[in-house]
């Protein structure tokens, strides 16, 4: 579906046109046609190829998506794969954002992300200084708003670890905990999935030799370059910690275990030193005078029950109970 | 077995001919020769090598098979081996296909695949505007088969980890969620071991300095390789998540031993504390008012399973039983 | 919040100006501006912005805050991120200090520190023949301060390691061990976040190219690079050590569970056996020669004791008691 | 021990000389002399010193024994130091064989190795046009046969991995099977460590710049690093499925474990249901008819024998017993 | 203090001097000063600054200590710092050994090593064509002694892995078990801080750019680098069989664990059974044929024995007792 079709001069938005038309606004220098598609479907793609005069390998990987985030040259255009992530509740949804950029021209085209683009382009709009560096500017404002975007799935994922940490201790049910945290564990891998290899491309945008399109905005690119470097030291530290969570996890399961074992066998002695006594007067011997005595019957049952809290008195002080 | 022996001008098939032929049309610019060997004996691949000129040691590997994937220069020709790995119900096969490629020929062999490369050969045909850039593309064709043969099978992995977390955190049978996630890992590693050392190789197959022979398809190898990258992070997505799945499924064990352990031991006093009372009156002592009652044994047995009801909800509350 | 503008020159300090007279001494050979702000609002970064002309991507990362440690060169400037870790209690606080570097000024700007830089200025203007290198030799100043102050927290965390290393082998509370492990593991993160890139950081600022600023004062960079590393080290130790110590803790924990269970089932041996002599004594056939002696109950009595000290002496031997 | 001292020529040996005549064939171009030893002691490590003018540091480490594997170069000659590893029974023996390779001679010396090298000494002697190629096909012909030895080896480990885990998944003793598995790591660090440092030797002898000894011999050398890459390979795969079939026996150990205890608590409650039965009607109340009919005692019985069996048909279709 | 301070000329000591004069002796060429302090004051150290003209920086590290293992040039000088790692009974201590190194000097501070240096001086001399090399040769020296040091450090440490091996595998107290493989661990890391960075160091010293004082004697320091290559490879092999030690003993505790269980619960059974029969016949029913038996009881002892017996030897049998 054709989002957006307009031609940009000197930093400015001219006119918008229709998509027919394109091809007439090309190859004049200080201008460019900027074009946004969603989920199209494959003639969309096809007219574009045609109009654009784009590569046939990347206009079949943007047909069948499903690519990694990465960025190829093709001669003197670059065609770029990002990766969306966006939270939908607790799920995490994957949407790609396949960008073709060249002298005269930027298409991007975004396939199932929630949010829209229309942002950027707005951005852009009110800085026309910057936007006079070309179509490697909106390139650099659309992988700008792609990683900005991590940041919130970062922090919620940082959030529900501690979560998760906070009912470790608090020995809530261990087996929720275990569900959690291997569930985190995958979420931790989808947004891996799509900041590595888009920080490994990023880091070919700035220093040494970077593409022609994108050399006047080096400085940009450093930048987001370091916005993804944090975001994966923080997916490192996640998954490191997400690791020491399990096996701390389970010690404190083995603990809970152990601690349930010593709570249980002190019962089972509070109700099995009375049966030993009452065994020892079921007994049938003619001669025990203790069953004679008026007394005997209560005094035995005060015998238990000083036995039992002298044991109920020891489990105490020993913290089994 | 001999497959297949044509010779292809200007990326047309012109004719099939008999292997004995070979020698006369190699040498002719624009013009190469393309056999196709199945399970070969050594004798029909001494053939080859006199027909074509192969380099002894290239010959050796191909003879005795079991080489890992790799790529070598001998001169201006490439030698190329493949794995190939398949799905036969539960287990994967590896095959191995070697490739000769020179300027002037292509002798491709494959050996142990269900799976032939007829399909490589009729989309070759189909497009001859491609298949004009010579042996060099009919590689690439080649290599993209056995590439995208590795897809169905990393899918049949991820499915069966998914099957088997379903099953870890429904509290299935635990022995066999053992065997099948080390099983699963068996199978990772054979697949790696295909994919590992040919995406290595294709990566010297673009950029930077490549053999001659695919100097005009580099574009299409960069995208092979990018295909093998997708795979190898999805390999390597998959053995962490299994070794995340092992040790949270030992979680899981444990805290179910520990719950069983408590449910055991609920059931234990519920038989325990009637023992009990039903010891106490069984001791023989001469004063004890309450075996004269009338009621006495009905109401004892009352106490008795008040007592078990009693225990029976606490149990229950405490979520033991 | 201005904590401190002046001026020096070859070295000394010639006068404290207010702000707004700092451009009247820029581009002065031999002189430069030294201006200390702290957790400054957005408009004082602005007049600095103004009266240094500071790069605005630079400015926009000290403004928002939360960088990574980083070093980046604008023209012949530097910009440089830094982050403190200071104790509070038990606690972590993590600072930042940006620092921007020109031929002509330095401006640091510490945020959410405790800790200030007087003592920099202070070392800085007892040593005027080092001062007489510029603005990079502040930088080192500052640099160095920032490190050096590390090493009481690596200390710290040594010290927590130690103490519960000799809590986990004196069998003190697991519970607390696995959570003090955890909360060990959380600091460790935290100070390697602001290491790790510190170090790499301080890689580029000697040997090889490195920016022209600093060039006069490699030697005492190579020394800051070199304490980073002994820090980094000690934290990869701390890591390696800390994960020994919690399997170490988990193997504690299961030998504790079985000896555990040892000493119950001691426990409870010696109240079954007596109650299985009971049992069989509370028979009711007829003809049972040993009830109708004298002496039974007493004689039973008494191999009941003899049963338990002979038991109570095994489990002693064996070590389960 | 001298075994073999002969002088070749052309890629025929010429004639077998005594050792004291070394140096009246050496400087002869096309002609070289190729010297064996087998657990030589310093004196006769020192001959050959003199005989060749070998480097001090060289011979030392010879004399010395005890080095990793290694190759240096002292001016044009080459001093290669490999690991042999023997299976003896269910022991690895390693043996080391130094190799000095000049332009005129070949001195190679075995230690403590079960296998001869005479092979290596007949394969090359059928081969007088592979020979020609003079000392650098030597060096090739036994670093071949020494790293051929490891495939026995790694198929050996390889094959004691799978009966280890047949009969951890059969449930077999699994003291036995940890035993084994860590009896298994210690042979694998064994093996890697004779083949690891030999493949990062021999990826120096091809490709880049290499020793002029062996400039016409490279592509042989490739074809050893290609099967040492392979053995390293396999070592890692082991490596890796070695760890996780510890960590799954674990998983096994407790499934089983928590199996046993369900079991033991099915026989406790057949045992405990009837006590508690038994001791019920043990009671000594005055008034409890079942005590006075006439079947209270079969009937009884029976009553414990159905409890029984209930609890056993339960216990059975859980999968208890 | 001060050991020593001699003064060489063409590889032979030519006499002792006050270390007043050691300015008299310098800048003379083929003439050096080799002095050595132990444990030296700060005052000491400076006055072999003013002495020998050593570059402030590297005598602040040298009169601080604590640094780690390096080697820096100051122009045309060279500093060198290593660690001494000394068995003391089941202790290491860590030493530390600074080198100053010029054209005309050499000299050595050991600071907290039980073993001095006397036999590297001895050594030396003994060799004066070598020493003739001049004081690239001394630190060689030096360097060479300190890592041959290293040697029976780790052969200790692997002779204490092994006699854990042993009683791990022999089944005696886990608890002491744990606390050894853990010491073992912490003495692994004190090891390897001394050798790692050593090894760095060493490989900097030999091949490529070397620092031009050593440049005769690179072989020699090759053969260092060797050695720490083999060390560094112990280490690491011992940490990897540490970690699969301490996993292997966890797996031995928890199959102790199951066996204890098993035993105790067999034994439970021997008591557990003849109490119930003993219950059935405490019952007060009035029509128990068999309590009217003449031989009831001794039967029903008979009885109860014999089920002990063959559940004795069913327990027996399944390896539970």
């Amino acid at each position: 579906m054709l989002i957006n079709c307009a031609v940009y001069e000197d930093g400015r938005k001219i006119t918008e046109i229709p998509k027919e038309e394109i091809h007439l606004h090309l190859g004049r220098p200080g201008r460019f046609v900027w074009v946004a598609l969603r989920d199209p479907e494959p003639p969309e793609i096809e007219e574009m190829r045609v109009q654009f005069g784009l590569h046939e390998l990347a206009v079949e990987d943007a047909t069948h998506g499903n690519q990694r985030p990465k960025m190829e040259e093709y001669g003197d255009s670059i065609f770029a794969v990002m990766h969306t992530v966006e939270l939908d509740g607790e799920e995490l949804i994957v949407g790609e954002i396949d960008v073709f950029v060249g002298q005269d021209y930027v298409l991007s085209i975004r396939n199932r992300t929630k949010q829209g683009f229309a942002t950027v382009r707005g951005r852009c709009e009110r800085e026309p200084k910057l936007l006079q560096e070309g179509p490697g500017y909106v390139l650099y404002a659309l992988m700008d708003t792609v990683v900005d975007r991590y940041f919130p799935v970062i922090d919620h994922l940082e959030e529900d670890l501690e979560k998760i940490e906070e009912r470790i201790f608090q020995g809530e049910p261990a087996r929720r905990n275990v569900e959690d945290l291997y569930a985190l564990k995958r979420k931790l891998m989808v947004l891996r999935h799509a900041v590595a290899p888009l920080h490994e491309t990023a880091g070919k945008l700035y220093g040494g030799r970077v593409p022609e399109l994108v050399a006047g905005t080096q400085e940009y690119f450093r930048d987001i370059y370091d916005h993804l470097f944090r975001i994966n030291q923080s997916i490192d530290s996640l998954r490191d910690m997400l690791t020491t969570a399990i096996s701390v996890n389970l010690s404190l399961i083995t603990v809970h275990e152990s601690e349930t074992m010593k709570r249980l066998a002190s019962y089972a002695a509070l109700v099995a030193v009375p049966t030993m006594i009452a065994g020892i007067y079921g007994m049938n011997f003619e001669f025990m005078p203790e069953l004679r005595f008026r007394y005997g019957y209560p005094v035995t049952l005060t015998v238990m029950a000083l036995a039992d809290f002298y044991l109920l008195y020891r489990f105490k002080k020993a913290g089994w109970i």
